[in-house]
């Protein structure tokens, strides 16, 4: 079996260790004659891996006790509907801060429940709008933003001041890639499929205040303060994505934990940066301070050769680079369990085609 | 490596050989050197697994060609709200037929988004309302039942009548457990992880003409109209379900189709009631005729065995047979996966039991 170094922008790469380990445990785990699938949710076996992601999570994060952690369905497509859904609590609007395609999905989303207030919008999506220029509603009712665009490779560097306003951001692919300080949210979420594990499961932690308001609209699994009282176990929750992801927490401890992790992704995006600013073949349009380092977007100086650039890259062993269909291009995803070797591997293989095409 | 006979109600007991294909292929699917887990939704790797899940599924049933098979996320608890917000269609009310905790449920959720008619309920759980008792509203939106009570093990042997109103069913927990003839019904849906996969994927199956008249509050990912038009990737699906859900079906298959299924989850019921009614020991509360096939419910003559019966029952390889919470006593969940070796095992045991506590 040779791996590859798989670029996808979600689902994405997974630790090597985490898929062996899923694998060796698949038909029995722990002895117990059964695979983590077969599992009643409500037996201990589970019960006890469940309890253990959410202890790690805790711990990576450093989340306060103060904030609940959640695990839901769904995807970040159902927290645009949730988040207005629950927090909205009687207000008029919320503030949305756009600065890419999944921010201007959110932003739609919230119109179902009520105003959705652009305060900034970036144009073209290349850079995050100055803070000066916020027009922000002391009165919102929230300030979402997106830290990461996957599709454009626009990302926060650190995380926005909007005062006493709940801050609420999509952290989906650039979740668990760097220290944060959650104290600064009101909510955050996360699709696992990008830095954390299978597809099918979402991660919502939200400080405790905000429940207990929601629309009554709402699918009763949509109210965070339900799910909450139940545990993320009012229904079936999707039990093996959660399981994958307790040993993502697990490796990315063993790992050194965020400040490493982040650490690392900064000098991944630093070479595949280097490489594109230093080749002509290769551009990035994004503004400097505000360049992804989970994806990483690149167009070739004559869109011609790209179809040959992919199809070289994918028999190097380099699959997944192809950007969103909407920015075409290249588009390199570095996330967590994308090893340094992947990246240099990519920027050899960039500038050996830039040089067979100079 | 000792396999157990698992007996849990959901997530539940899968097929050794879909565990142990999804085991071999775990770190790389068919030499692509990446796990399914890794995959994009948009790769081409993918979207032929996603589509020959759902042709096998297609081909399982004989679902018409007027119907979409949508793989959504949620579990049947999400559908209890979908199915209101997409099939009221400006109508006043549905009808709800309740024979057991899931159907009280799903006509609870409706009551969110419109008027539910208990059109029939069963007091107590043990027995499905006589036809000619249920009082239909001919101009209901449509009439939800319940064809297994998971909690309770009472099941419909055959699809009730309804007349031209759409007819609407909660399969969770008897999905795939017999042959079925979709086009009686209006919609179907079912999550995956009683018969058919993991937790964390929902089937629907949906007549054309049904869709298209969501109520403007639903979340976008609840719009089935949406949702079909996506080809079930609106947003990033449950893939490491669908997948392996793929394999469950390709397994049934092999294993002669719903026909063959159906024939040996009748055999497997009926050794664990013979069992159940030839043993003073042992009781079931259900009406005969309306005796599910896939969960079987008993009590013990003396309730103070329980835990001693629970406990030897894991010893000799029997879990999961712990009553739902709610009534208390014994369930042995006899999924297609359950072999029939599973069931004379437990029978055995049961006996032995019964003749050293007589």
């Amino acid at each position: 079996m040779t791996r590859v170094f798989n670029f996808s922008a979600g689902p994405a790469v997974l630790p090597v260790p985490v898929l062996e380990q899923v694998r060796d445990e698949l038909l029995d785990w722990r002895g117990g004659g059964m695979s983590v699938m077969e599992m009643s949710h409500r037996d201990k076996d589970f019960m006890s891996i469940a309890a253990e992601a959410e202890q790690d999570l805790r711990a990576l994060l450093a989340i306060p006790a103060n904030y609940k952690v959640l695990f839901m369905q769904g995807g970040a497509t159902a927290q645009f509907a949730a988040v207005p859904l629950n927090l909205l609590r009687g207000k008029a609007s919320a503030d949305y801060i756009v600065n890419g395609a999944w921010g201007v999905k959110a932003a739609k989303e919230c119109t179902k429940y009520g105003q959705a207030n652009i305060a900034a919008q970036a144009s073209p999506f290349n850079h995050i709008p100055a803070r000066e220029t916020w027009r922000l509603d002391p009165n919102a009712a929230y300030v979402h933003y997106t830290p990461n665009e996957t599709i454009e490779g626009v990302e926060f560097g650190a995380v926005p001041d909007v005062g006493s306003v709940p801050l609420v951001a999509d952290f989906s692919s650039t979740f668990l890639s760097r220290p944060l300080d959650v104290s600064k949210f009101g909510l955050i979420y996360a699709g696992a499929q990008k830095n954390a594990g299978p597809a099918g499961l979402t991660f919502v932690v939200v400080r405790e205040d905000l429940l207990g308001q929601c629309l009554p609209a709402a699918p009763t699994i949509f109210d965070y303060k339900v799910v909450a009282d139940n545990d993320s176990m009012l229904n079936t929750p999707s039990c093996f994505a959660w399981y994958v992801s307790g040993l993502v927490f697990k490796w990315l401890q063993r790992e050194g934990g965020l400040a490493e992790i982040g650490r690392r992704n900064e000098r991944k995006a630093a070479l595949l940066y280097d490489c594109i600013d230093s080749t002509p073949l290769y551009h990035n349009p994004v503004a400097t301070a505000d360049r992804s380092w989970m994806n990483i977007v690149f167009t070739l100086a004559d869109a011609a050769l790209d179809a040959e650039f992919l199809e070289g890259a994918a028999k190097a062993g380099l699959p997944g680079l192809k950007g969103h269909r909407v920015v075409g291009g290249m588009r390199a995803s570095l996330y967590n369990a994308m090893p340094e070797a992947g990246v240099i591997a990519l920027v050899e293989y960039m500038k050996a085609f830039a040089r067979s095409h100079g």
